[in-house]
């Protein structure tokens, strides 16, 4: 990705905001490096997710938007909606759909994951993604308002409220697909499970093929029945700052 | 492993029994190739277990006692009991450990799983192996009392079976390793939770960089804390025949 700063985006950008291509379609998003920057976890899941033409899809906790530009840059979904608490956060992925013109694809609702299910209506969309915060409790915050801190931890939204508030947005059949920590994966799996998302489909990224992985990607079916894919390794890098051959051709960095 | 026959040996093996080198300590295993055989699922769980000096150590289902015997072997534990159902298996069991002169390090007891709370006192082991039967239901089985069957397919026990018994037997902070298929990963994570058999590590197996794992080691701790290790992957081959280096230098093949 590579900052720009093109005269055709005056108005859209704010003080200490900057445009990043996306390298998909032509599109770009608006970030403020002092608050959140979208990463490498976003992307992967943009890829991992699985939508078919003319389904919708639901991002809860979407940021500025990432993940649903990608998703309506790789697929045919028909509408993709993003749901956000921070209105800052809100207010800019607004305005990366405007710029990239995705007004009639994407919407972006300002609201609560926790009470999501009174924004939506329950079993209506048939795929919903999300990245949510990764970190239990408030250690080492110092501004817990913070986008960064609010983005990271899980003070205004834990595990739990983003898979029940998937579980119940989710038409039966319907996937829901996250990234997150392999460190919370027993709790990830087990939360899934209570709430009928059946763990069905899994893919740890490791930084390096001989080091730990640092996040995981999971699929859940609602009402779906156990039996999970686990699938091949997926390798960032094969040294450093050199990208594997899979995420250079699936990624575009 | 290179199958021997040596007079040594004689009243120790039976019809159709051969005798194979652990290339551990000397020591050598009963196996008879009609019925079942162990295979690298055991001994990588034996790599995998972490038992400390003095522990005493139970094997669920140790068919042969190849668990056991392989864990006297890397480990400085105290005692060793298998426990296995099928009296066959038990009786070649016993003799390698005669064999091996071992009778005073580990036990071999006929009996079954869903009753280990009644053959063994509740919280006496510091850890608990095992390498269960990975199968579900019936399908295809033409023989169900075959060694084969019994040994792959859930027709005398559960995963739940396994579990529900590792944690009564099991010490407060004691810990469960475990062998198991990928596919039924999100069940096994939620019954071992169930128990308070809390995943603390996981490691998956893949047989080749570029493929889907074929086998997850995890680690349970009793009452243990959420938050759990998983560990870089496991590549059995970096060619066909040919094993990694980690493969090589760690289990000897």
């Amino acid at each position: 990705m590579e900052s720009q700063s093109l005269t055709t985006t005056d108005g859209f950008l704010k003080e200490n905001e900057r445009l990043d291509d996306l390298q998909r379609n032509g599109y770009r998003i608006i970030q403020n490096p002092d608050k959140f920057c979208f990463g490498m976890d976003a992307v992967l899941l943009s890829g991992f997710a699985r939508v078919k033409r003319g389904e919708n899809v639901l991002d809860l906790g979407t940021g500025t938007g990432i993940i649903p530009i990608l998703l309506e840059a790789k697929t045919q979904a028909s509408h993709l909606t993003g749901l956000e608490i921070q209105e800052e956060s809100a207010d800019m992925a607004r305005r990366s759909v405007r710029l990239n013109h995705l007004e009639d694809k994407i919407d972006i609702v300002t609201g609560d994951i926790k009470e999501a299910e009174l924004i939506f209506k329950a079993a209506s969309f048939d795929v919903v993604t999300s990245n949510p915060p990764y970190m239990i409790g408030r250690h080492g915050i110092a501004n817990p308002d913070a986008p960064k801190a609010i983005a990271r931890h899980e003070l205004l939204c834990t595990l739990d409220d983003v898979v029940r508030s998937a579980a119940k947005l989710l038409k039966p059949g319907g996937s829901f697909f996250m990234v997150h920590r392999p460190f919370r994966l027993a709790e990830i799996i087990n939360v899934m499970t209570g709430y009928r998302l059946e763990p069905k489909r899994m893919r740890l990224v490791y930084p390096y093929a001989d080091k730990e992985p640092n996040m995981v990607l999971i699929e859940g079916c609602r009402g779906g029945k156990p039996r999970m894919t686990v699938e091949k390794p997926l390798i960032v890098h094969k040294a450093p700052n050199v990208y594997t051959d899979e995420i250079c051709e699936k990624y575009c960095f």
